[in-house]
Parts: C-alpha cells; structure tokens; sequence
C-alpha cells in the first residue's frame, strides 16, 4: 500500500518536474523575441508568438483545470483556441497577428496564472484523467514549441535584412557519414505504438503490415546531394516531378530549398544566425515533399514509406540535433535515427486500421487531419528532447516548406 | 502457323471494331450538342466537348500514327495535349472554351482524317507496340467519354434553366434491396491486376496486402438514406467532418449534394434529363469524398480502404448501369458491385509496391497524379461497358463532385 | 395639316429605315462567325456575340413593343437584361459565355419575331414615347455593334493562332499628316448637346465652362510617335506615370499598346485580318488612358479636357474611318475629328451641371456609371456611321485596352 | 539689415518651433500604444504605427538633412521610403506588418538621432531650400498624424473585443443646428490656394471657373439624418447607387457605416474610447463616396463639386473639432467648415489648370495619384491644428471607409 502511495508520489512528480521543465522550455525560446518579433504572423499557416504562448496555456486551463478553477479571462478561449470546434467558435487563423492585446506581458501574465492553477492542483492531488490531460498537455506544448522555432524562423526571413536571432559561431563541413542502405526484410512486421509510454492517438494501434523487400538509406540527404540535384537541373526538368509538385515549382519560381539564396552565384542559407555559407555535409532541409520525391526520382530511387521507415528505424539507436535554443539548427547528416530533420516518406497521411481518435474535445486533434497531407517520420533540430520516438507520425501540406524536413531514399 | 496468322487477323479485327465501336460511341454521345454546348467550358476542371473530341484523336495521332503520318493540322499537337509534357508545350487548362476554332466541323474532319489514317494502319499491319498504343488510345477515348458525360452536364447545370439534353420517361422509385455485410477475412490477400487483358499501368503490380477482418456493405449507400443524413443536421455539425472537408462545408455552402436543390421545401435533382425528384432507391450520387467520409461517420462505419474493396468485391459478379446515351443516370441500388456510381474509398491514390509507370510519353499517364487524391473504386453510369473491372483505379481530389461519385460503407 | 402628316409619315419612314439599317448591319457584322465564335467569352468585360445579339433585341422588346407584345420568351428578360436593375434580376455578366441555349439559330429566330413586332407597330403607328424609344434602341444597339467587334478581336486575340477573320490586302505606310497645334482661345465657351438630333442623356444640359488659353494637336498620336516613346524606354520609367498605372504596368508586363508582339526583334500587330507589319502612320490604338496618360508627359505634353477637345473640334469637320464591316481596322492619322480611334481625355467621367438622367429604367443608362471612369471622344474605326459626333461621351476605366483607344496632345 | 537678419531668425525660430511641435505631437499620440499595438498592419491601405513614426523621420533625413548627414542606418531607406520612385527601391506595403526590427526604441531612437540632426541644421543655418524642404516635412507628418489615428482606430476595430484607447465620458447628445442653405453665386470665381502660407503643389495654381448657382448646406448630414436613410431602405434601393457602389454593398455587405455595429437592434459605434451608442447630433462619419453619393440621391438632392464648396466656404469662419490625443472623434454638427470630419465632394482629384508637379523627388508627393481618386474638402477630428484649409484637396478611393469621411449635401 504504502508503495503505490509512494509510486504516485513518484509519478506526481515526475508529472510536476515535466510541466515545470517544458513551461521553463517556452520562456527560454521566447526570451530573445521583442514583444514586436511575437505579434507579427508572416503568413496564414504561421501563428504569431504570442499566440502560440497564450493556446498552450489556454489548453491547460480548458481541458485540465477543473471546473471550479476561475479562467483568468473569459475572452480567451475565444482568441486562443486553435482548432477544437467543439469548444466553440474561435478567432480565424489568419487574423492572429491583429490581436495586439494581451500582448507579450498580458499573455505572460495568463502563463503564471495558469502555471499556478496546475501547481495548486498537483498539490491537491490530481484525478487520473486529469493527469492523462496534464501529460498530453506537455506534449501539445512541445509540439508548439516545434511551431513556434519554425515561425519565427519565418518571420524573421520575411524581414528585408533577415535579422539573426542568435549568435553561433562559423562552423567548419566535413564530408558527411557514408551512405550505405539497410536491408528490411519482406514479410508480416509489426507496426505503431504499443501502449508503454506516451503516444498520439495517431499512433496507434500497434497492426501488422505485409512488407515487400526493399533498403532503406542509412542516413538523410546531404546538402552536397541537393546541389548535385540543382546542377543537373532538377527543378527545370518536369518529368521528375509530380504533377501538384509541377505546378508548384512554376506557379512559386522554386529553384532551391527555401532559405536559400544565390549571392554572386554562390548559394547561402539564411538561418537563425543569420546567412551563411552551405555546409555540405548537412542534412538538406526546407524542402516540401514534392522536391524529396523529385529528388528521390531524380536520385533512381523512392521515399520509404512509413512502414518501411519504422521498420528499418526499429532496430537502431542514435539520436541527433535535437531542439537547442542556442543552435536551431541541424547538425550534420549521419547515422541517426531521430533529429536534425523531419523525413518526407511516400505515405499519405491516414488513420491506422482499428484507429479511435481520443475521447472528448481533445480527440480533435489528430483525427480530422486524415486527409491530404503527407507523413513525416523522424524528428528535427526543434523537436524539444523527450517528444521524440520512432512511431511518431508528423504530417504536412506536399507543398509545406516552413518545417525543418528532409528525406531519406529507399529502394 | 496457319492458326497463328489466323489469331492475329482475329486480333486485328478486334482491335478495329473496338476502336469502331469506341469512335462510333463519341460520336453518338455528342449528337444531341449543339456547336454551342460543344464549345463552352464550365469550370477549369472540366473541358468543351470539342476538346474532348479533339484531344482522343490527337492521342491516336500522336502516339500510334507512325513517323510517316502527315499531321492534320500541326498547330493541334498544342491545342490538344492535355498534359504530356514530353511531348511539348500546350494551351492552357483554363482557356479551352476560348478555342472556337477549328470548331465542330473541323474537329469532325480531323477526327476522319485520323480515323482513315488509323484504319490504313490496320489494313497495313501494325506493330506490337502499335497495337498496344492502339488499345491504350481506345480506352483512354473511352475514359474521357466518362468525363464528357460530367462536362456536359455541369455546363447544362450551370445554364440559368438547366436545359434538359434528353428526354426520359419519369420512373418509379421502388424499395431499394436490403443492406448486408460482406466478410472480409483477415490475412494475407492479392489485390492488384495481373498481367492479363488491359489494365492501366496504375493498376499493377499485383502484391500481397495483410488485411485486419472487416465488413464491406452488400450495395451503395442510397438517396434515402441521405436524406437521413441530412435531416439528422449532418452538414451542421463539425464533429462529423475531416477539417478540410468542414472548411469547404462553409465555404462552398453544401447542404445536400451537388446538383439537389430545394423547391417550396422539397428536394429535387438536376439531371441530363432536367429537374426532377428524388428517387430513394438510387444510390447517393455527386458527393465528394469529404461528404462520403463524414456519412460514413454519421453511420457508425466508415469506408473500406481500396483493398478491402477489391477483396470484397473480388468473388461478386453483377454489373448495374453503365453509360447509356440515353439515360446518362445511375439506376437503382442493388447488389451490383460495378456501375450507377463510382465509391469512395479510404485509399490515397498512391503507387503500388514495385510500381513503375509505363514507357515514354504516355508514362506521364498516371504516376504523376499519385499525390493529394483519392481512390475510388467501381464504374459510374457514364462508364462505358468495356472500360469497368475491379482493379480500375479512378481517383479526384477530395473536393471533387461533378463525377457520379458515392459511396459503400465497411466496418 | 397635309403637310404634317406627311411629314410624319417621312419620320415614321425615316425612323423605319433607320432601324432596319441598324438591324442589317448586326447581321453583316456577325455573318462572318461560326456558332463557336458567337458562343464563347473571352474575359468578364466581353460579352459572347449570341448575347449582344440577343440584348440588342431585348431592349426593344423591353421598352418599345407595347404591353400587348407576347414576349418571344419570358425568360430572356433574365438572361438578356445586362444592367437594369430597375427591370428585374438578371444573370452574371461573367457567366454569360455558360448559356448555350438557346444558341447562335434561336437568338436569329428571337430576331425575327422582335423586328416583325417592331414593323407591326410602326405600321400600326407607335406614340411618340415609343418613337423615342425606338429611336434610343437603334444608339443601344449601334453602341453595341462598337462592342460586339471590340469583344470578337479580343477574343480571336486569345485563341493560340489568333485566326484571321477578314482577307484584306496589306497596305503600305505614307508618311502621316505634319503635326500642327490647334488654338483654343481662353474664357467662356458653352459646351454639350443642344435639343438637335439624337444625344444620350449624359451629353447634356448644355452649359458654360470657363477655359484658359491652350492649344489641341491637330492630329492623333501615330504608331510611329509611340514607338520612339517605347523606344525611349517610356514602360520603364516610373517618373512618366500615375500610380495606379505604374502599377498596372508592372502587374501585367505591359510594354506595348495591346495586340502588339514582337517577333524575331520586330513588332507586328494583331488585327482582325491577322497578324501584320505596324503602320507608322496609323494612330496608336488599343492603349490605355494610363499609358496615354504616360505619353502625353513623356512628350512633355498633356491630354485635353473633354472640354478643350470639344471646343477644339467645334469648327472643324472631317471624319476619318467609321466601321467598315469589311476592314474593322484604323486607317491613317490625319486631319479627321471623328474616326480611327477614341480619344482619352484628361477627364473624368462625371454629369455636367444640371444633369438629369432620362425617365424611368432606360435612365440608368449612363448616369450610374459616372464615377471612376475617364472620358473618350471622337469615335472610331468601330463606330457605325450615323452614331459619331462631337458632343459624344465614350467612357472606360483607365486600365482597358480592348476599345479602339488612341490619343490626341494639348498643351 | 538688421531687420531682415531678426526676421531671418524669427522664420528660423518659427521654423524650428514648428518642427519640435509636430514631433512632439506624434510622441503624444503614440504613447498610449504598446509596441505590439504599433507593430500589426491590419490591412494593406494602413501601416503600422512605427512604419508612421519612421517614415516621417525619413523624409527628413533623405530630403532635408545636407549630404554630409550621416544615416542613421542605411537600410532604413529602403524600409521606410514610402513611394517616391525616385529615390530607389521599397519595401512592399502590405508587408510593412513584418518588419519587426528596429521595433519601437529603436525607430525611437532613430527619431532623437535626426531630432539632433535637424536641431544642429537649424543651429547652423539652412539654406532656403532645406527650410522649405523642412516645412514641406511638417505637414508630411502632419498628414501622416492623420493617418496614423486611421490606421490604429482600424486596427483595434479589427480585434475580437474592440479594446478602448483612451477614457472619455460619455456625452449627451442634443439637436444639432438646423439645416439652412447659403448661395453661392453663378459666374467667375476664383478657386485654389494663392501664393501665401503653405500649401501642397495640388492646390495650384490659383484658377478661374465658372459655376452655375447653387446652394449649398450649412452643416453636414448628421448621424440622425443617416438613420433615417437607412431606415427608408437606403442600403438596399440600387437606384439609389452608381454602379461601382450598388457593387461595393452587395459584394462587402455594407447596412451602415463603417463601425457601427446593430447589438440587440440597436446601432452603436466603434470609438477609440470603446462602443458606444450612436449621437445623433454628430456628423455621419467612415462613409465612403459612393455613400455619401447615394445618400445625396436619396435626398433629392447631390454632393456640391469642390469648386463649389470651396467658394462656399470662402466667407465663412469657424472650426469644429481638429486633432485632439484626448478624443479622437468628432464632435457635433455645426456651422464650423473645418473640422470633425472631412466632407466629399463631386470631383474627381485632376490636376488644376497649369499644375506643374513640385521638383525633384518630392513631386511625387501628390501629382501621380490623380486619377480615380474622389476630392474631400474640410478637416477632421484626426487633422492636426494647423494642418487645416479651405483649399486643402484631399482625396481617397471611392470606398474607402477607414478615413474620418462625411458629407454636406449641395442643389
């Protein structure tokens, strides 16, 4: 008896010790932002600092904070829910960066308020669901942590000088790991999230697939690969392009990743540190899945699909760059699994066989996404440390480049 | 040796009537239009029957007229590609109802010209590849005999009276057949078309899917149980809806299919035959896929992936309507597993295992639209008899409802 | 009394004639059209040929034809009505190219039957109101047949090959009239229609204007005066132009009038006989008021006011080229005031002092329409002879360029 | 000569007083506003408050200030140059939301370091042409004081709960004067600003016109009197509308002026100072032209043109409610002819006879926008004393709403 007191005692903790260390994350991010860096959103798919500050407090207080707890305005459930109709009606997205007011100290003040409700509330002893809440209350907030390094990182490009936001030394480029290709072997495997351990409804539930024999790359593609692509006209030359991917590369004048830029003929990526030179050796990033299966065509090769990718990840270790507030920036392409980039796979972004989106308002937040987007496998140099895992399936629009994503080639 | 010489003069002669009897069938189907209905362009989807009738005679001419064929005209290779980009530039999409010349007749002449040339062919002896490009040209005239059916009656729709282009009798609207479940049984399973009679390169290669245990319904979902739908508020509430499927909900204002509308309270549909009332017993029909899906929830299931739809469908025989110049409307659910209307899947329309598209120019045919659209399965009432099998692989985007699209529900 | 009745009956002849002259010209103009061309519409500010057709006969049976008139058909007051709100709904003007029905030989039939009514009631003898009306029709429908030729070049303009519609041989290029300026003295000049002959309601009242002294080329801006401007780099430089039209310039890439190109380093034009070597003695055509506008400063001239022009013409006589069914094309600059091409003027389209507009729905004719526009005068290529005189108002936005617009310089 | 030299120094004093008065006045506007209030851009007619509070500053440093000034920051020509083509390229305005850097200090600081700079030059001496030069950027930031009250009152309108700016108590609202007519007579007048004072190149030169007699309100059309129009339908009669008008209503669903919003059917009004109920005394105010056109229609009677007005307004004094920090709204209707809101007339914004545009890059401050604009006269409550004429020309888009706009009614 007494240990199961002390197990949750234990679990509370731990529970307590996570929202503390991933709140603490959100202001150590935000620090170096002006309160002018965090009203500004540069496009529609971005949301303003503020904004991503404010909703991931709001989803504590909305779904985790009990029903005697007094919100701390009423007003901002409507500004500061995101996507949950079920909640109620909401601001529209694309008018965030007009929402001047709370501003950067109201919004701060909003984060104390909460952060004290959910410490009161640890104290008193929390119900199990609420705990269930709590923890996927962090992991939300993690994911707008990814959000929110990406966002910025976009903005600030849209200034006309690209300001840097951080300070980071010149780094030299080494050649880059080896390719070699790791067999995965055909047959029934095993796929998805078990129950141990956090995980999306998305995730799950763990289902076997029939694998057809193929390889898998043993690393990411380098920037050195992306140039080659470039030199050998690979965004000039349609039949290595999907038709969307096509169009997409006439109608937006795609000739690079985004971020790049040519200066006297020499390409250079702008950064969170500014622009810099190419480092060859790293992995190639900001690309949209159009350009990686481009690339990937143009390469005599594929995209794995998710299960392939899982498959083949299953058995190795290794993790990369991961969310750094000091770099925010990958690393370079070796043999990790997990870090540095995002990876485009060839799979459309479905539900798993068996799949129930969670119970109540928070089943909203993975479900309803099924259709027309594609899957992302891995994790990336902003993905806060602990919000990694091999079944995660991260998913975008085919024509997003705003995230930190890359491919991998299979065969 | 004999018997050889025999065989392929029997192949010949089938492969002239069929391309006889596909010819004729145009023809047939763009009688009633007048040099008016032939020229106008609804929406940038769709295309002028001019086009249409232009464009699969370009396809003969460009891809099975040998190097020796003198062209008709050389300026139709660019006014009639649609999307070969081997093959060079074209006009665009948006601007074909803006091309009124060569016009109907001269759209007639060419298409003699062409036939004359490929009949010369035939008498002389074709190559294999020849004949397989022949063959390839038949059912690709015959797909876009699909999407001029859908072509014309948007444009009449769209028309301030939406002019009847047919007269039909008024029918009775029986009971529809009751709803069973089809077992699938879990395991290990073949889907794909093997190597013998046409397939679309899409189609193949045949593979192994493992399969969870599942039920596919006996028949389509039907006008009736639509209503259901809808007086069940199924277009109010979000809960039921993918998210991109809700945004269209509000922004297109959909409240029952495409071509319904209300008259003094009563629902009414626009068919080639006018406006009419509803029957019960036919199948939903004009619904996209993100209506389909939000149904499918609605009605406690949702809808088979395309492999499950193939294996259920695989040991059923029965085909319902297909196209009929003169009707150009689904007939009555029933337990017929091709034709009235293509079905939804829960499928992106993605590449096979090992799939690799077909040699040369006419390879641009399908691979390139594998991303962001989904597969359905079956054959509509404007499929032409000949152009329907199991493993055919139509697809749209999620939005998509000019095609006679609905839906069949698993769990 | 004799005497009146005879003349009466002269008018009543006169009036007879007038619109059957009016009527037959239509037909002249549209002879040469294919069902196709008549059908299709190439941009929201054009209007299909069957439309022209049929709203030029609308307006008759609207306004003209008694309340015992039996409508052709009740419905073509919906679709042929093009902008009195007065009258009812109507259908979208951008829509118009969607309505195939009741086509190119319905709309003759609907002809027909609205001249033999017409005929009927001058036989039968018509009240004075229905005279005036009358009248009034047979202007509404010479302004039309204006643009019913500037809607058909533009859109044979947008067909790949843009088609020939008329042979008419080359023709050589003397050298245009010499240049001379004009004096207008300054002070009082009364301006505007008096009550002689037929003038739309926005040509009046007449009244007085106070000018200072300038003086009003004698002759339009040639074709070879703009082509010193263009190659003096009058499209690039920002200086020469309003904002709204640098803006203009910029968005659509203007760098020529419209309908030029240049092949192989030289500029042809696009004309209704072709394409063809530029005539440096034509007047420039197809500008906008921006790019006259932009020209005049580069000239270190400006553009008259509408009053300066008509005051500048008052003495003068000499009409150049009036719509030639046969030619549809400018002839050369040179003393002529009315012919060739309309005029922009430094004026905006607003009512003179004491403007009324006429009675009942036929007054929303013109007035709505007096803001944002600018004022043309002279008269061009494409106004039918009996339609032209000083007095006469033509306005466009500043942007459009499919009118046969030149210029003429004041200083 | 001693006197010309103290005059000297009192124009210099004067001058100088002037400059420090403007500056001081946009810090007092400013200062209730966070930097996230400065930084948003709430659509692309209206600019951000830094954008404003740099600008200016800009046009100092660029035109003023001799060519030994060092720039604060070179880049700030390029982030602050609003349209004057000549001095090289812009940044785009509809992203001047995402310039995030130099933020609130630092435009500040920028303001303090050319502060010092134009102190030290009115120290030293200037030459005539920067005097001038420094005049001429006084009322630039005089005009953009005005615009920055728009664009801010716009942006907190724009928010979900229309935060108040400032605290003002509410205030009754008694019967306004009474309406009465004053003459203006027909015959030769003399309009447009003569050599004395300031004045921008528009308002010259000094011209004479003849104008039919008319007579023209003593006050403008209130907000009583608007109700009252909408209450007879006035939004929803087309005959009442130019056509671009009736457009605008139905296409952006205008029922009232901009900012009044019906709760619980009753009409209030956004203010800065929050919602407020309507005042009836008030002048109708953020009604575009083709509004204020239609109300005039509807009121049997029209908007005067400014020539009318200004001669109207030659033999009248009195000044209603100018640019007070504290308000920021009009007051009451009166007899006053300058101030509370700016009044349309019936012209269109064209040159005068002889305008020649002012030299070098500051031509471009008003000449290139003649076109397709409308002519307000008057003043406003968000018009700095001192910034107020009878000649002053003011113009804007015929839709425009966000300017404090009324109307007085002419005949």
């Amino acid at each position: 008896m007494t240990s199961v007191v002390q197990s949750r005692d234990t679990e509370r903790d731990a529970l307590g010790e996570r929202f503390r260390a991933v709140r603490s994350l959100t202001d150590r991010l935000t620090a170096p932002l002006s309160p002018e860096d965090q009203t500004a959103q540069s496009m529609p798919d971005a949301s303003p600092t503020t904004w991503h500050r404010a909703h991931t407090t709001w989803f504590y207080e909305q779904f985790v904070c009990g029903p005697e707890h007094v919100p701390f305005d009423p007003s901002f459930s409507y500004l500061f829910n995101s996507y949950y109709e079920a909640v109620g009606p909401r601001h529209p997205r694309a008018e965030r960066g007009l929402v001047t007011r709370p501003g950067v100290d109201g919004v701060g003040r909003y984060r104390q308020h909460v952060d004290a409700a959910v410490a009161a509330l640890l104290e008193a002893g929390p119900t199990e669901r609420q705990r269930e809440l709590l923890l996927l209350g962090t992991h939300h907030e993690q994911q707008h942590q990814e959000l929110l390094v990406m966002d910025v990182k976009h903005l600030l490009s849209r200034h006309p000088f690209g300001p840097a936001l951080l300070l980071r030394p010149e780094e030299d480029d080494p050649e880059p790991a080896p390719l070699s290709w790791l067999p995965v072997e055909g047959g029934l495997h095993e796929v998805g999230a078990d129950g141990r351990g956090f995980r999306w409804d998305n995730e799950g539930p763990r289902h076997t697939v029939y694998l057809e024999p193929c390889e898998v790359a043993s690393r990411t593609v380098t920037v050195g690969e992306w140039l080659a692509f470039m030199a050998d006209d690979g965004y000039a030359r349609s039949e290595l392009w999907l038709s969307d991917g096509w169009q997409r590369v006439q109608a937006e004048g795609w000739r690079s990743p985004e971020y790049w830029e040519q200066v006297d003929g020499d390409w250079r990526v702008f950064t969170t540190a500014g622009v810099r030179p190419l480092r060859r050796g790293e992995p190639a990033c900001h690309v949209s899945f159009y350009e990686a299966d481009a690339y990937a065509r143009w390469a005599g090769a594929r995209l794995p699909t998710e299960q392939e990718w899982e498959v083949a990840a299953a058995g190795r270790t290794g993790t990369g760059q991961l969310l750094d507030p000091d770099r925010l920036h990958p690393g370079l392409a070796g043999d990790q699994v997990l870090g540095d980039v995002w990876e485009w796979t060839a799979s459309a972004y479905l539900p798993y066989p068996g799949f129930r989106p969670a119970e109540g308002a928070v089943g909203e937040y993975n479900g309803k996404f099924m259709s027309d987007q594609h899957v992302l496998r891995g994790a990336s140099c902003a993905t806060p440390a602990g919000h990694e895992r091999t079944t995660y399936r991260n998913f975008y629009a085919g024509g997003a480049r705003w995230a930190f994503s890359g491919l991998r080639l299979a065969r």
